[in-house]
């Protein structure tokens, strides 16, 4: 991973104490309209009991560099589920959130999961793209914002994106 | 559980179906100050991944009764945890929540689960006396509105009363 273009990064099990850490930089990350309230999203329970699937990266500087929260689904045991992955603006196109997301794949596969999947809002068409980049389908019952998605997927008004790649 | 106090009430397993219908008496249900949004604490995916653990109770008339949602952690396969749980409020002081959670407690026990943890609000005083009478014991590390609380435990603002009870 150490590259003139990526400095060294440290990829680590996901602790509780990371908890509120990741929760500060989500707002400043993500940076959409509507993303403000995005880290309640996260509770701490995430942390407590999908901390030995979820992957926390420091960066050199002692910052956080990215992170992915994952787990194994207990009731379908073949899937595995992305809930909420971030790279830090300006490790962007580093390839960062590739390879979370296939360390992620890798895991899964070898627990046993023969699907992934993971949701995103309809605005969010950077996620979109980067999905569609990694083999996953998406799917919705309309389209939103130009874009198909399941409405009220989460709840009312929160319109989602699913997406699925075999694994 | 059939009785002239309590008519007949039918426990079954979460399906993804039945997240609508549970987001949609949380407001009504709660019915607290600042509850309006607390459905946004239960997205999809807990009736997707968790619904081999988490129990729906319809009522002889159809309509929802209660719901527990809660899981095994992952992490730490020693500790249950109960997300949410909610019985409608015609149905309270009937013994459902405690029937809720001791088939929970059983469940967990006989998975090898040590200990059960769940959350609440400082100002759910109706959930902390639950709580107790359930043999919980509740913790925090500052006042807040007259209660022991974790400062900021989901995040920013987000206060909560943990609790704990050995299995």
């Amino acid at each position: 991973m150490d590259s003139p273009d990526r400095p060294a990064l440290a990829f680590r099990r996901a602790t509780e104490a990371d908890h509120a850490r990741v929760v500060g930089v989500i707002a400043d990350w993500w940076g959409l309209p509507g993303t403000e309230s995005l880290w309640r999203l996260l509770p701490r329970l995430f942390f407590q009991h999908f901390a030995n699937t979820s992957t926390i990266v420091d960066g050199a500087d002692g910052a956080l560099a990215g992170f992915l929260i994952g787990f194994r689904s207990q009731s379908a045991p073949e899937v595995a589920y992305i809930h909420f992955v971030g790279v830090r603006p300006d490790l962007r196109r580093s390839g960062l959130a590739r390879t979370l997301y296939e360390r992620f794949f890798e895991e899964m596969r070898a627990s046993g999961c023969r699907r992934v999947d993971a949701i995103t809002g309809p605005g969010n068409r950077r996620s979109q793209e980067f999905h569609a980049a990694m083999g996953f389908t998406a799917t919705g019952d309309t389209t939103i914002d130009g874009v198909r998605a399941w409405r009220d997927y989460d709840g009312p008004g929160e319109h989602r994106v699913a997406f699925s790649r075999p694994l």
